[in-house]
């Protein structure tokens, strides 16, 4: 971690595990330079999106075989959705909360606005989801963990609510892989997608995952059927016969860099038990609203005060948030912000202890006991992130 | 390039230009380690999308501004069918030939299954396009390059003919780009996609482009429409609202590291005019033609012997060609085999040159000669490319 930096952005970008660039040089160095296009065979990168899927299902409660690596999150919603609606050609509403991130809800948009008439999303607050499954819902879509407030569903109970009315499950696992335990398996729903470069370290950009339940993968009609999905695909068939199981989740030819990047990046978890992690984030975050809550009083929790419904993050309203924002990652102490008012903090325990939390709460005392924020430099939204 | 190695693949994968590790490193180690999430204003990785965007532009004839990297060429081949049936409501054929790349088919068949009943993808042989653009065709897509032989479309021509008939164009450009002079303005297409791992030597797995004509680029539909493509995806409004012009077509998180290894691939082709490309190019496939047809009578030319109609490879039919260009690949001589019995070879004059032609074929000679093809070993179908 640089000089003088806390870092609590975790979870919109994790740090770079220290082997990945060695690892990403040979890729270029004595893959593709030396063997070229010799690499897809010899250095196995054909083979990479199953292999990195099988890492990052461990961490998830998947089995082996059920994710494969690929395309970006959006993409992979994108997957899941269609081959969710296909399997209830009787229905036609996408229910999602208010609380899900805004390009998942965009992709069901497009999506729904590419089908026949009569096609819907449905959208409500977070709380009243359980509700909103009725009998015409054909996909319930929701995100794991609130990109905004860390508020968690419970995915057992509403992935149970969702089949006991008939309807498909799509679990977004944007802030839940390598930050919370998941039980995939066990919470029994159809399809999950997540992404790697938040709490996996992947890197910016690193390729996004999608799960099928195994009973289901050889069911699933890809909507994207990329050669790589096919079952053949160096056959050149001219028609698309998908490949058995997750494999046909597979679109175009893989990023070679990115997906070694993420590779090296999943070592970090060898032997790493999602429990202690838990344990741990638990922990910092508890301390943290704590001494927010003590020496920051112009902050309001916008997370959950109860950890057991709060993923791996902290959120505080403040009215000037952007601005409050800027002015402490110019002081080192990083988060993020969202609108309209969201100051967020990420709690990644492989990498901070008590002591960063308490110096990051001693940065934001200062900045906003004295007004720090109040500066025009911060309040110019330049920012594209 | 290794030692001993002539490397006639640069169609399929294009080898590493030097300068592309160290700024992957930098990318990796200054940006990645050190900015962490302020990367993505500080180092622009941002706007990689666009700016590479202009850089492939400028080799295909197309305008500042109309051309945005990103995803797979599958995925953008999806975008462009997708947005361009909505241009034609009241249409419903997709018009293909078979000479076109399987993945673009495949993607075709995927997206038709998704649609309302009637949809259709009609596929002939490349000689009967033409007169295969009907008045019920909504989008003709074609590949410029055939992958097998080479044989090249009139991209003029074609649009022409589509658009008399009402129809909308998409030119797959992957075998095109940084291979031969493309004036994509000057087809006056709609949409036009490809690929950067071949002839640009973006590295495995580099991302794809997607173009559309200005005058149509801001009332295209997005249907893949992930927030990347919003007018204001940090704003995180719940409804999508696609960005001016070409932007729409970005979906979700960039590749970083792939985005920087392209951006830094581009350079080679500062200053490069690719009429002398083309020039040079046509002059070491007469010469292999020449060589080969002289030296190797096993092998049958299956590209157009018309330079003016064929990209830049060349390939040859014979029946155990899988076998027999393992043999060569054991021996140096890198093409690659497309079943069911192509051997192709590409010719990159960035890197190649005519001494090289005649090394290759006089290993050529040898193999086919001697029939040293004749090995188990070579016959093993285990490669994946």
């Amino acid at each position: 971690m640089p000089e003088g930096v806390v870092y609590l952005d975790g979870n919109s970008l994790g740090p770079m595990p220290k082997s990945v660039p060695e690892r990403v040089a040979g890729v270029m160095t004595e893959e593709w330079a030396q063997m070229l296009i010799r690499g897809w065979n010899k250095a196995g990168w054909m083979s990479m999106p199953s292999e990195v899927g099988n890492a990052v299902g461990r961490l998830i409660g998947a089995a082996e075989g059920t994710v494969v690596m690929g395309d970006t999150l959006s993409v992979k919603v994108y997957q899941a959705l269609a081959a969710g609606l296909k399997m209830r050609p009787d229905r036609k509403v996408i229910l999602s909360d208010n609380g899900n991130f805004p390009s998942d809800l965009y992709i069901a948009e497009g999506l729904v606005g590419l089908l026949e008439q009569g096609y819907e999303l449905r959208t409500v607050d977070p709380e009243d989801v359980a509700e909103a499954i009725g009998e015409d819902v054909a996909v319930v879509m929701l995100t794991e963990v609130d990109y905004r407030t860390g508020r968690k569903h419970d995915m057992k109970t509403v992935t149970e609510l969702a089949h006991a009315a008939g309807a498909v499950m799509v679990w977004d696992l944007a802030h839940s892989a390598g930050a919370i335990p998941v039980d995939l398996a066990g919470s029994n729903c159809e399809f999950a997608v997540g992404c790697t470069y938040k709490y996996l370290n992947g890197g910016p950009g690193a390729p996004a995952f999608i799960y099928i339940r195994p009973d289901l993968a050889d069911e699933a009609e890809p909507a994207l059927s990329g050669w790589l999905g096919h079952a053949s695909p160096f056959d050149f068939d001219l028609n698309y016969k998908p490949a058995k199981g997750i494999e046909r989740m597979r679109v175009g030819t893989p990023p070679v860099l990115q997906m070694a990047a993420l590779e090296e990046a999943m070592k970090v978890w060898d032997g790493v038990d999602m429990t202690d992690v838990r344990q741990a984030s638990v922990a910092l975050q508890e301390q943290f609203i704590k001494e927010v809550e003590r020496d920051v009083p112009e902050l309001t929790l916008a997370s959950p005060r109860d950890a057991s419904i709060r993923g791996s993050q902290v959120s505080f309203r403040f009215e000037h948030g952007y601005a409050a924002m800027q002015a402490l990652i110019d002081r080192g102490v990083i988060g993020d912000f969202r609108a309209p008012d969201i100051m967020r903090f990420g709690f990644t325990p492989l990498y901070l202890d008590g002591a960063n939390v308490t110096a990051a709460v001693a940065v934001m005392k200062d900045v906003m006991g004295n007004n720090l924020w109040d500066n025009e430099a911060y309040k110019v939204k330049s920012r594209v992130t």
